[in-house]
């Protein structure tokens, strides 16, 4: 069973969006144990489509396009579909009657560009979209499937989850090809120090099972991908070697699943109830933000404060004028003071607090742009470090919530 | 001039990171006057790679490839592109010494995995990378050009901007066809009410020039694309066109430019020299990271408080017991004192206070998942709304987000 998905839009190939819709069904149709072997962007002039499906259908079973179906004329998906598959367009009844009650409930008047969103090739079965007015479209050509479906994401998500999956895996019944990944997460290794400390493991590995090497700031992601027949026999022998892997490399493994830092460290805390506050200048809330992207953060995190201006600094965490004098904001005293403040005012366990030069402005010769000054403290201890990053603004941002989230482990591990 | 882009790797094909590096690409192609006609995404197998490259090279006359040049073994990119263009492998002595020189800065052992990045095919022109071990390569056959960069963003950024835009330049000098893009931006209209608005204009749009349609949470954004050989005539052209849609449009039109809400915010404050402070419940930080993302926030933001605890909502903003005891903490009553206290303590101009159910957890009968409340303040008065999102986390924090700075605008010039 292989796979092709195809994106389409005009502001894909102009670089006005990125395509994360790719990469969320891409993820869904390993885990249904379709691999994927390509994705294709390509723009609204239906001849470049037309190209793409051809390429598609050349090898593989199933080809799933998103966007290009809504009601502005921008979109021609629909028209080049029909033109692909044969038929006539057709009105589709039950979508004309849904598209009429979603705009009657908005009180908003229906236009003849939204009752063209329920036209649609006879050649296809149609699948109903509860949260939009485009629906998806089911072709199938000589065993083979090709599924349109809206860009909007959680549109797309909710056809696919809830009515493609379940139908692929009837359709191709018996077809699918088992897929397993393991992941493993290091840190305070690099990438070709970790390569060559499990090399006897990696040499040893079958064909049909992979290690991919993925570094970002100061962890390592170690993929394991298995492909076979038995799901069983493979899960056991990738974790097999997953086991071997983290036998060699033990004192830098910090998770043995896919999980970020984040997770890692709001897992650790809930284990110990314990809690965790945020200071953060340099990174505006974004450390704040990626802990609370994870359902349950609450638990562990109960809040922070973004003292952007020295002003808050001082009123909402007492820094002491002196020190914003003596050293500026950026430095080991103010983070120091930071971190300690919003344990103790915020009354938690652990704090974290950031203060730093992200640029592109704001830099001197003794503190350039690029750099950090993070600290990490407990309710009787304080640990601080200062780094020195590049000079790209969201790249800083990032890179200091990484390494403060770093921090944090490595401290909670030295208590 | 048409291009290709290609990326490498299984771990987009298993849906584990997002490809970002296309539209990045994408967009800095399309300001130098090149269309992006396809971005592909593949494996890691050579023959995959060849496929591609065979694909792309029938039309295009460059070829962009990220990703695959990293020192582990699962990246097969660079003896795929030996036997692709020819030569041999020969040792690039330039990089061998920057290769050593970075491990002996970081104080750590060259490992042969490193060394292996200084081997390059013969066939190709080095093009040195500054901020990592992988160099960029370029190879030239028949008039069309390929290049080879690393899938690390910031070294990719950094080599296309520095060396690969300008020898682009000169390469096809004389070949590359203009295109100019021009954004329009409006808010509290739906898509199609909006086509119908400015139709007439829209159907009097010439072929080289087209018009698509961006929505996103509340705002659409327009954008008019021109293609042609004058660049003077053409630019003309799609301001004559955008003119023509602003005036039709005007009372939507929030900005005449590419800007997210949170830039123009930023914009309308600093031009009324303002200020600007957040409190959030449900949203995290992200709102503060959100604006903090933008150069110069500093100017208008001077912070905010990510009261996530009930304890931290009375602690940091004082919300009284009593409306946390009757109301809750998602109730009007909540979000405005959060606001209204955001304005009196952190000084400031205006604030927004953001409560709600982010879910998947906590939703009752009466505020299932997804209901946020956005209050927006300043120094004198108030406003807030009920908000009743869907029930998927991220896009609650998202759409809050939105919605607040949406409030924010329509609240800004309200006063």
């Amino acid at each position: 069973m292989v796979a092709e998905i195809i994106t389409i839009g005009d502001e894909l190939l102009i670089g006005q969006i990125v395509d994360s819709n790719s990469a969320w069904l891409a993820a869904q149709l390993n885990d249904t144990g379709i691999a994927v072997r390509k994705i294709t962007s390509v723009g609204d002039q239906p001849v470049h489509l037309k190209e793409a499906l051809d390429g598609a259908f050349g090898y593989a079973n199933l080809v799933i396009l998103t966007g290009g179906l809504g009601p502005t004329r921008d979109d021609k998906t629909k028209a080049a579909l029909r033109d692909y598959f044969g038929g006539e367009m057709i009105v589709h009844e039950p979508t004309l009657t849904h598209v009429k009650r979603i705009f009657s409930r908005l009180d908003l008047p229906v236009l003849e560009v939204n009752l063209h969103q329920a036209l649609v090739p006879d050649s296809c079965q149609v699948l109903p979209n509860p949260n939009g007015t485009a629906p998806g479209m089911w072709f199938e050509r000589a065993g083979k499937v090709c599924i349109a479906l809206p860009g909007v994401p959680h549109e797309m998500k909710d056809l696919t989850q809830k009515q493609i999956l379940p139908r692929l895996r009837e359709f191709f019944k018996g077809r699918f090809e088992q897929i397993c990944h393991k992941v493993i997460i290091t840190a305070g290794i690099g990438e070709s120090l970790l390569a060559e400390m499990i090399a006897e493991v990696e040499n040893t590995l079958p064909p049909h099972i992979r290690l991919a090497y993925l570094p970002n700031l100061g962890t390592v992601r170690l993929r394991l991908s298995g492909r076979g027949a038995d799901n069983g026999a493979l899960r056991r022998q990738v974790s097999d070697f997953a086991r071997k892997i983290i036998a060699l490399a033990r004192p830098y493994v910090i998770a043995e699943e896919d999980l970020a830092i984040h997770q890692i460290i709001i897992n650790e805390l809930k284990k110990r109830n314990q809690t965790l506050a945020t200071a953060e200048s340099c990174t505006g809330g974004y450390i704040a933000h990626l802990i609370t992207t994870e359902p349950g953060a609450s638990e562990v995190f109960k809040g922070g404060v973004v003292v952007y201006s020295n002003e808050l600094k001082q009123r909402l965490l007492q820094v002491r004028p002196d020190t914003l004098e003596d050293h500026g904001a950026v430095s080991r005293q103010a983070v120091e003071e930071m971190a300690q403040a919003a344990v103790s005012k915020l009354h938690t366990d652990f704090a974290i607090a950031v203060s730093g030069v992200a640029g592109p402005g704001g830099g001197t010769p003794e503190k350039p742009v690029g750099t950090v000054w993070i600290a990490v403290a407990g309710k009787d201890r304080v640990n601080s470090r200062r780094f020195l990053f590049g000079n790209k603004r969201m790249q800083n941002i990032q890179r200091s919530a990484t390494a403060a989230l770093n921090m944090l482990y490595q401290f909670m591990h030295k208590s």
